[in-house]
C-alpha cells in the first residue's frame, strides 16, 4: 500500500524520524547542492563547498579555528563552554565506549608521567540498562567495577570509588525506556555530588541529546551522543570533552601501562583536524547541519523540553489509565525514572499485543516494536516526533 | 552563479560524483522510501523496511544467513569466492589501517596458543605513498619493517620478510596518483608471487575499488576499500577478509602478547551480525547498495575496465603531447604506473596554474585542485565521471 509521509506516525527508536523542511532540502541538495550542479555526497570535503556547510557561508563563520558554524550552533543550543571541544566522530556510540576508557587513561598516565610503578585505576560503571553494560563490557580489559541495576538507583546506593579512573552512566536506557530525571531534586536524579571531585565523570547521551538541556553540563569531562535520534541520520557521534583530555595518546604508550589506542579513538588527532582527520560521513554530516539550524529556530532547548515533556506527560498518563483499565502494563514502574524519550509498555492478556500493533499499523502508526531483546511495545518521542501523533496514539490506545 | 548538474564536470578525488539516475532515486528515498511513507533516514536499522534494502525484497534475497542483497551483488561482481566473508564497516579506510593489524595479530595468537614464549611478528609495509605511509605508522607499536618507495618498486626491489605477520600494500594512491598496473606481465605489477605463501596479504584498494577486476583476489587475505569513490557516499567501508581470520579477539587477548581490540575493530564480531553489530550510517549504505544494482545493469567491472582504461588513456595521451609542447608535466614518470583513477600533473610556467584552474573553473570542470599535501592538478576519473567529461577535459587542455 501507497502513503505519504502525513498519513504516518513514525516511532521509530532511531534511526529515527526527521523534519520534513529538512529532508526536501537535503533532496535537493543531493542533486545540486546550493545550485552549485554538483550533489551534497559528490563534494571533497576538503573543498569550499563543503567547508560552507560545516563552516558557514562567508560572513557568517565564527571566525574561530574549527570552531565552525555546526559547532557554534551546538555551543549555543547547549551553552557549551570553551574549555571544551566539540567534535563530530564516526562509528557511533559502540566506538565511544572504547574510545572514552583509551583517552581518559592516556590522560591519566601522562599525569602520573615519573610513576615507575604504575598501576591502571579502578573504572565506576553505572550499570542501568543494555547499554551502559555493554560500555561497561568493552572496558573489562581494563579493571573496572560495575554496579548493576534494572532500574534507577537512589543517592543512597551509589558508592563512587574515591580514585577511579572513571564515573561512567548513560543517561537514557533506550531499550527499556529508563531515564535519569531533568528534576535534580528527586531522588532518582543523578547524584552529580557524590563523584568524587577529581574523577572524570563520562555520560552517554545518545538518545536524549538535544531533546531537552543537559543537566550539570560542566562537571562532566566527556558527553558523548550518537546522531541519529534528535540530530541527524547515522553515521555521525558528537563527543564533547574536556580539552584537558586531548592529549597525546601516542606518549603515554611510550611510557607504557596503557592500551593501544587506534587512530579513530584519539580525541587530540580529530580536535587537531577539526574533526576532519578522515574522510567523513558527509550526507549526515550536512543534514545534521540542517537540523541544528531547524532546533534552533525552533527556539532552542527550552522550548523543546517544554514540548517533549508534554509529549511524555500526555502518553504515561493514557498509559498509566489504561493500566488502571487492565488493558496495558509500563514497564518502568518508578514514574520518576520513566524515559520522556522511549516509553515502553506490554499489553496485558493473551494474543493482545499482536492486535494492538495490527489495530496500530492499520491506523498509520509505525515501527512500535519492542526492541528485540525485550520484546513488548515502545514508543519513541524523539524531538520529529509532533504532540499531534502522540495524540493520535493514545487515542488509538484509549480506543483499544 | 546558478548551475545544472548537466553544466559541470566533477573530477573530485572524493567524495566523488555519483549516477545521477541514483541520486534521483536517493533523493526519492529520503522523503519516502518504497511508499511507506517514510524517508530512508527514518527506518529503523532493524525493521523490515531497512532489512529490503539490505536483504532484497521478498523473493529476491539469496536465501543465506547474511548473504544479503548487497553482498551477493559485490560478490557477483568481483567474484569472490564463499571462504571470504564481507563487511561493512564504519570509521572509513583509517579505521581498517589498524583493524588489519589487531585482526591479523589475533589470529596469530591464537595459532600460537600454547607459545609461551610469543613474540610478535614482523609486519612488513610496502610504502608507496601517503596512504600506505599512514598505515604503517598506525601499525609502529607492533613491530614493522617498511620499504619506502617514491614510485612503484620493480621485482627485484621487493624483499619480504618469511614469518612476516602480514604484507600491506595500496594498490591505488590517490595524492601522487601511483596504481599497480592491471597488467601483470608489467616489471611494475604487484609481485604476488614474491609474498612468502603462508604470510597474510592486505590491500586498501580504497580508490580503486569497482573500477575494474580485483587481479589475484583468492591471493589475498584482506581487501578493504572506503565506498566514496566508486560505490557511493562516505561512510562506509568494505573488507573482504578470508574466513580464518574472523576470530574471537577476547580469546587471543586473554593469552597476552597482543594489543587490545576495541570492538569497533574486530572483524568477527560485525560478520556474526551481519554488519550491524551498531547502527551503521543507513544512507550511505542505502545509496550503495543502488549503485551496486547500476554497475551489475552497466555490465559489471569487465565493462568498466574497458571504459576507465579507456578515459585514463585519452587523458594521459593529451597530456603527454602537451608536455611536448611544454605547457604541463605528468606527475608520475613510469607509464604503467600511472593511476586510472587520479591523474596528476603540474603546468609549466609562473602563474600558469591558476590561469589553468581559472579557465577551467569557468568551462564548467570543478575539484581538479590537486591534495594540499602536494598542490599541482589532480582529475579523478571514477566511474561515474564521463568520457564525455574527459573528452571535455582533453579539449581544454589542448586549448590551454
Amino acid at each position: 500500500m501507497s502513503h505519504s509521509r502525513t498519513e504516518i506516525h513514525n516511532f521509530a527508536a532511531g534511526p529515527s524520524p526527521l523534519p520534513t523542511s529538512v529532508l526536501e532540502e537535503a533532496a535537493r541538495g543531493l542533486l545540486n547542492y546550493g545550485n552549485t550542479g554538483m550533489g551534497v555526497c559528490e563534494l571533497s570535503h576538503r573543498g569550499k563547498e563543503f567547508k560552507g556547510i560545516i563552516e558557514g557561508a562567508e560572513g557568517e563563520s565564527v571566525g574561530v579555528s574549527h570552531s565552525t558554524r555546526r559547532e557554534a550552533n551546538l555551543r549555543k543550543l547547549l551553552n557549551i563552554p570553551s574549555s571544551y571541544a566539540v567534535l563530530f566522530a564516526q562509528g557511533g556510540g559502540t566506538t565511544q565506549f572504547s574510545s572514552v576508557v583509551l583517552n581518559v587513561l592516556a590522560a591519566r598516565r601522562l599525569q602520573h608521567r615519573s610513576d615507575s610503578e604504575y598501576t591502571p585505576p579502578v573504572l565506576d560503571y553505572v550499570v542501568t540498562g543494555s547499554w551502559s553494560s555493554k560500555a561497561y563490557s568493552e572496558a573489562q580489559p581494563a579493571t573496572t567495577k560495575p554496579s548493576s541495576f534494572t532500574t534507577l538507583p537512589k543517592r543512597d546506593e551509589y558508592s563512587f570509588t574515591k580514585d577511579a579512573g572513571l564515573v561512567y552512566y548513560c543517561e537514557n536506557e533506550t531499550i527499556n525506556g529508563i531515564e535519569f530525571p531533568l528534576d535534580q531534586s528527586s531522588p532518582y536524579a543523578f547524584p552529580f555530588d557524590l563523584v568524587p571531585e577529581n574523577v572524570p565523570l563520562v555520560a552517554d547521551y545518545s538518545s536524549s541529546f538535544l531533546s531537552r538541556p543537559i543537566p550539570n553540563l560542566e562537571r562532566h569531562a566527556i558527553i558523548y551522543a550518537g546522531a541519529q535520534k534528535n540530530l541527524g541520520p547515522s553515521g555521525v557521534t558528537v563527543v564533547i570533552v574536556r580539552k584537558d583530555l586531548l592529549v597525546d595518546t601516542a606518549e603515554a604508550m611510550k611510557l607504557g601501562g596503557v592500551p593501544v589506542v587506534p587512530i579513530q579513538n584519539e580525541y587530540k588527532i580529530l580536535a587537531d583536524n577539526g574533526s576532519l582527520y578522515n574522510t567523513p560521513p558527509t550526507f549526515p554530516i550536512y543534514v545534521s547541519a540542517l537540523v541544528l539550524e531547524h532546533l534552533l529556530s525552533r527556539g532552542g532547548l527550552d522550548g523543546l523540553r517544554d514540548i517533549n515533556g508534554e509529549k511524555a506527560r500526555l502518553l504515561y498518563e493514557t498509559l498509566d489509565a489504561a493500566e488502571r483499565d487492565g488493558k496495558v502494563r509500563c514497564v518502568v514502574r518508578e514514574k520518576e525514572a520513566r524515559s520522556w524519550m522511549n516509553v515502553t509498555f506490554e499489553t496485558v492478556g493473551e494474543g493482545k499485543e499482536k492486535a494492538f500493533l495490527d489495530g496500530a499499523e492499520a491506523r498509520g502508526f509505525r515501527q512500535l516494536k519492542g526492541h528485540r531483546s525485550v520484546g513488548g511495545i515502545r514508543a519513541s518521542l524523539y524531538n520529529a516526533v509532533t504532540i499531534d501523533s502522540v495524540r493520535a496514539l493514545c487515542e488509538w490506545i484509549k480506543a483499544f
